[in-house]
């Protein structure tokens, strides 16, 4: 099958195609907010139906909608997650552009959201019309989950997908979640990091007092930091009690996998201008960190004032949050009662741990139908072999879609990112060439879902309470 | 001397007194933020003409105008000082009123700069008045120093005491800090312990980014929390090498003096709504370590993100405040260079450290006229015995005021606060009868000036590098 038609159909609409993401990427979608998301969803069902996808919009009760999208026919089925809100926007004052003006600068349009991952929805919708433009009806059945509580962990994906699991029943799923890394390479991962991300809270006096008082009265900015210290060594070692040995040793398949990915160290360096890595890991030992570390990462600390004027106080309260990312077999619940236990053993137990959001890791074979059809697809239409990680560092509601039927389903993400993109950072960008060639792919793997027969079952895993009902599943 | 008539004189004219701080309380005069301080100068400069001060506005450079005010005349001369401005709002979700709505409520005015010091400038001004309408001629002069820079670090008082000794030269000198304890005793202080207000700064990648990458990026929010995990025991003691055995013992005159005072320890809890203080201390020991007692207080910490909205990052910088509070022999340049000896030394030399502001810190004995007539007259009017502080736990620009000659001017402290005054804090208040009892007082000091003699050299001391020309002197 050729695909030069689709291909020229890509570059002639090109144009239009950019500013339907202009149109999402102004949209000020950020969850958290919760301004113009009900504007946004009704946008995005419009998008859908416009290259004829049949949609449902579903509400989870006062959740945002998800959208739910139909089109195709097939003897298989694929679902395709994605999300339409977007990450707050953090310090105006470090973006070089408005955050909401999708501004278009040397081939790169900037927006917080379009890496993630507007870029990716409005590029899969424009590869189902060039897909039906071109080819006619599409040879598999493609089902959409588009939801907008992503920044929220999800609460109404999981909900509904333990309500339907029918509908969440397929031979694979594909993610919104990848990149090229800083020598052009596609990165494609089979699976997500676990993650439980919590909040640690010390308390002080009833108010901020004058820190005259700072000789007799407690400090819970001074307690948070102790307590904070116990958990991570000044080399980079996660020390919770009993939090190594849960860790699983990496299989086989894995190793072998970790074989065939590079990181471009120097190139990454540059990027994010930073000396050097964690622990001065290097090589093979860096990429096995990356992908099958653990985190435990300090994302804030507020406590007290550090405002513009001078303030000597002594806080009432301290904040911490921290993200775990989790890899097998470390579970969200499992880090909560490992971390409440050793902060007890300590004599923290005045530090309170609130739980913001959690997901379970997932992971699934390289042999999926899924799978192959994204690496193959990668390969030709990128003209160099992908990096192909058996689990992606960042992680996301995967448990919802893929742990909703049993067997769970195996996943294949990719996306239109680059190693720049800086998604939740300022300054969000893509590259529109990326965005063009990412729809070019996504013709590619439509074809394949078709044609690939799948070499094994595909297993796949997904642990932790998949598909609980619960306020879980942060795609970060 | 009967103080019959004084007194009545201010209870007919209390409303006028409260009027006039409402009046300056609804200035909002964060020097921080710098917006309306040339008003409030000005009507603190017809405020003190109104009472017959002489005055005469003084600017350094573009700093906020000095008010200095003359009045009376005798063989011996007093310094008062006093400031407009006033620390930040905080956030004002804190705050039951509007911080310059100059709220009364059950006997209590509330407003940023009501207590510290707003109150006690207004208080000092209406005794000079109700003096001279019931005695005449004040029997002592007065030179009034009043600064708008108190929450900057006081330059500009600084460096026109540097350029002006010769209006500094005096007999005593009465400063603004001071309150009524949990059990309404008075608290009077002969000094203030000096300060060293530092950031310090740890930087990572260029930008914040999505914590994925959590396991190989080094995070400054952790290298933060592990600099600052060496610098205090979890005990609540300064591990800085070399610290400790650079503090003086407490002379024996300090010794008797800090058997005369007395915390009340359960009335300052329960107002603070702690269950204990640092270390378990109690008693004598508590006493002298909140007045002898060095401190290095966290006063804030701000990295990544803690807002609403859950966003998962690895952030690119971190920045903590402290506040050390000196005691004899400690100086503010010996903390930093202390600090940066021990930070070095365990390998924290990529923290950087910032001098935000800085005082020396002064004491003065309890023989000297000034704090005779200040004991005295507390007594008489409060009808028990005051709490005579040999250093206040507070600090302020006292080296720029009475180190400006030499030997350094004795000081004495009071004011109009309570223990629920939280200066600094939200909600920070005042009690009327506080401020009106304290104008009763005032005028007895005034007379026991002209009348005491100082039975000896009223010697006192002021450390380090007082009178220098700095951006030293934060007065908090």
């Amino acid at each position: 099958m050729t695909f030069s038609r689709f291909d020229k159909y890509v570059d002639r609409h090109a144009q239009s195609f950019v500013e339907r993401l202009q149109t999402l990427c102004r949209m000020p979608s950020v969850a958290a907010r919760g301004t113009g998301m009900r504007a946004i969803a009704e946008t995005v069902e419009q998008m859908m139906q416009r290259v004829g996808i049949g949609t449902r919009s579903q509400r989870v009760g006062n959740g945002y909608p998800i959208i739910y999208g139909e089109c195709g026919s097939g003897p298989q089925s694929y679902l395709l997650y994605g999300h339409y809100d977007v990450q707050p926007v953090g310090h105006l004052s470090e973006w070089s552009v408005g955050p909401f003006a999708a501004t278009i600068l040397d081939g790169k349009l900037y927006a917080r959201g379009a890496a993630n991952s507007k870029g990716d929805l409005v590029a899969r919708l424009a590869a189902v019309e060039a897909y039906q433009k071109t080819f006619g009806k599409l040879p598999v059945s493609l089902r959409f989950f588009v939801e907008g509580e992503d920044g929220l962990g999800s609460p109404s994906l999981y909900r509904f997908a333990n309500d339907h699991p029918e509908m969440f029943a397929a031979e694979g799923c594909i993610w919104d979640e990848g990149y090229k890394d800083t020598k052009e390479r596609p990165v494609i991962s089979l699976g997500f990091k676990g993650i439980q991300f919590v909040e640690l809270r010390a308390h002080g006096a009833r108010a901020d007092l004058h820190s005259k008082w700072g000789a007799i009265v407690p400090n819970p900015a001074w307690r948070l930091v102790q307590a904070l210290a116990t958990i991570m060594s000044p080399k980079g070692v996660i020390t919770i009690d009993g939090f190594s040995s849960q860790i699983a040793p990496i299989s086989a398949e894995d190793a072998e996998a970790l074989k065939m990915i590079e990181i471009d160290e120097a190139g990454l360096k540059h990027e994010f201008r930073i000396g050097g890595w964690v622990r001065s890991l290097k090589g093979a030992a860096l990429v096995k960190e990356h992908i099958f570390g653990p985190t435990c990462t300090i994302c804030g600390i507020q406590t007290g004032h550090t405002e513009a004027g001078m303030k000597t106080i002594l806080p009432s309260l301290a904040v911490a949050r921290l993200d775990f990312r989790l890899v097998p077999d470390l579970t969200p619940p499992l880090i909560v009662e490992l971390l409440r236990a050793h902060l007890d053993e300590r004599g923290f137990k005045d530090i309170e741990i609130i739980e913001l959001a959690s997901a379970p890791l997932a992971k699934s074979s390289a042999q999926s139908t899924v799978a192959r059809a994204v690496i193959q697809s990668a390969t030709e239409v990128y003209g160099s072999t992908p990096l192909v990680y058996p689990m992606d560092p960042a992680s996301g509601p995967v448990g919802a879609v893929c742990g909703a039927s049993s067997p769970p389903t195996p996943v294949a993400s990719f996306g239109i990112s680059h190693a720049g993109s800086n998604p939740h950072g300022p300054d969000e960008n893509i590259r529109l060439d990326d965005f063009l060639q990412n729809i070019r792919m996504i013709g590619r793997v439509i074809n394949k879902l078709a044609e690939t027969k799948s070499k094994t079952s595909g297993a796949a895993q997904v642990s932790g309470s998949h598909a609980g009902i619960s306020q879980s599943g942060k795609h970060s």
